[in-house]
């Protein structure tokens, strides 16, 4: 079957010539005589597999010399735990701002290691605008400041970099890391988990600044402490090679396509090709404050709700899946992230203005 | 290149006809149009195949109704903590069985959850016997009874099941599962890192009766509470979904060539080559008591070590790798798991021979 257009929140579409290389070193990578799902992760093929990942995740993100790149396992939710585990000794509180389902999610499981403070709340607007920093009422003792770059279910999206002074800024990138520049610099901490924009799930980066490590509570586990993995260059327990491996493919594929700059361009493309019929349409409809709006995930709703099952089996019949919207919002949501084609949004686009013809 | 020879003690060698069948579906599973990397774990696609690897791995294992197949992240050395956090809280005290280095660190990392007793040591041996369980002091009053049923670095694995009367059994069985038969029934809890016999590093595999969930310390990270992944069928952060693919291929592949019974044969075929033509040599030794040998990795000193690197060199050439040993024990280790074949361990005994000859 031809590759289909896959819309997926995450695990999401990879690009094509990623997967083509993958198939082409599975048997044999580079004249090793194994395929690097079987490799040592102390050898040196695999050493240098790794090093090269960072390398090129370090060059693409500008990422300074006075921080550490983990590879890690659990994902964001399993960084809900972890990152206050790491970080929230040296005070014992910190700053959330809750911006969607998904850090909301991160604030409450903080509360198990320390007090948390909600610095901001975008639930009276039900999770559609991103609340100004003004309006932020920011803990100068915290030991951090927590927010989601972009929350993959109500398609809000940071199109700035909140100030917080002298305390550490922490977010969880998962769902646009890689999408644009950012400057790292401004940050304490980024994790992501990588299965939107760099591979396969299974792989949780983090980015962490030295001076942030070496505060873990007591009860943070070996594995998932950031100095012992720091120290370890990520091989306190054994990382996913294999998914460090298709990350790596991944950074390289970036790069090779200009970098984020490129992508930076290619995402806003992208993402106004559809945001501009959504609003031009009184069909369908987005929610979201214009400046707010997720270069990533489009939620977008059906004038009458009862075509959305005939919505979804059109596109399906088109070869564009993973359409519906998450549960808690309903509707639909098309998540675009780097490896999403023009060419698939253009189609999508196509097919709304045809469903929207026979059933306005 | 050929196939090399791959001794390493994980990640491993895998059957080539998985691998095959990985590289023939990376572009497109079962007509899906996609990469398996690329589904939503929500999917009918990725569903079915994580259903299907439970399925088989339950049929493998003979494991009965009551207990729970989980598919986690942070491999046996997150286990160490996850597992006191899971279930020391129902009495606060578990024992530990510590035969080699993993058992070892196993008990030292549970300390901060509870209190441990070490109710056997076999460290006055250096590691080279298990302790008979007449010699152990159990607490009938502990939570559990935690055994490494194979100790990677030392080599010596239970060939028995430990009676551990109504407390439960624990048993990190990353380095033999799905190696021979076993009465899953008589363990309270068994977990295994994918990355020896069941696939790629990055999967954990935790096999739980009913009736220990539910008993997490509050510090619990929700990505690795038992009870709450038991509840979402290992959905509730997103599961490392190509490693679970991957192991799902190797449980059919095994099931395809005879099961865990001929497994064991295979195995045991397998280590009498080496330790048969081991105990007939002067030139190389094995310290461990015959009654506790691993059948998976099998480690050997030269009588000269001055010999090692020439010994390594040597193997390289004729296309065996990763036969180096544990730096803590020295020497060489052959880890010969189920996808090691009886041509890889004649080739390496045919080698020993040779280089036996040169240099005796």
């Amino acid at each position: 079957m031809p590759r289909v257009f896959n819309f997926s929140p995450g695990p999401a579409t990879l690009p094509e010539a990623v997967l083509r290389q993958a198939a082409d070193e599975m048997m044999d990578w580079h004249g090793s005589g194994m395929s690097v799902m079987e490799m040592s992760h102390r050898g040196k093929e695999f050493i240098a597999i790794h090093a090269e990942a960072e390398a090129t995740l370090r060059e693409l993100m500008g990422i300074p010399s006075g921080y550490k790149v983990l590879f890690m396992q659990g994902g964001a939710i399993g960084e809900n735990a972890i990152v206050p585990m790491n970080l929230i000794g040296t005070n014992g509180k910190a700053d959330y701002v809750v911006t969607g389902d998904w850090s909301k999610k991160s604030a409450k499981e903080a509360k198990t290691y320390g007090t948390v403070n909600i610095a901001a709340n975008g639930e009276p607007s039900k999770f559609t605008a991103i609340p100004k920093q003004s309006e932020w009422k920011l803990d100068p003792a915290a030991s951090y400041v927590h927010i989601c770059s972009n929350e993959t279910i109500g398609g809000v999206e940071f199109h700035w970099t909140p100030d917080t002074g002298s305390v550490p800024l922490v977010a969880d990138m998962s769902s646009n890391i890689l999408s644009r520049p950012i400057d790292v610099g401004k940050y304490g901490l980024i994790y992501a988990g990588a299965q939107k924009n760099m591979g396969p799930s299974g792989v949780t980066v983090v980015i962490v600044r030295d001076d942030l490590l070496g505060h873990a509570l007591p009860v943070t586990p070996s594995a998932f402490n950031y100095q012992t993995q720091a120290e370890a260059d990520s091989m306190y327990n054994t990382p996913p090679t294999y998914s460090i491996y298709i990350a790596g493919l991944v950074y390289k594929h970036v790069k090779a396509n200009g970098g984020l700059a490129a992508m930076e361009e290619h995402n806003q493309a992208k993402a106004r090709v559809l945001y501009d019929y959504l609003d031009a349409s009184s069909f369908y409809s987005n929610p979201v404050a214009k400046e707010d709006r997720s270069l990533m995930n489009v939620p977008f709703k059906l004038k009458d709700d009862s075509l959305d099952e005939a919505f979804l089996k059109g596109a399906q019949a088109k070869g564009m899946i993973q359409l519906k919207g998450h549960r808690s919002v309903g509707g639909m949501r098309a998540s675009i992230y780097n490896a999403m084609s023009m060419e698939g949004v253009k189609a999508l686009v196509a097919y709304m203005q045809e469903f929207e013809k026979q059933h306005a």
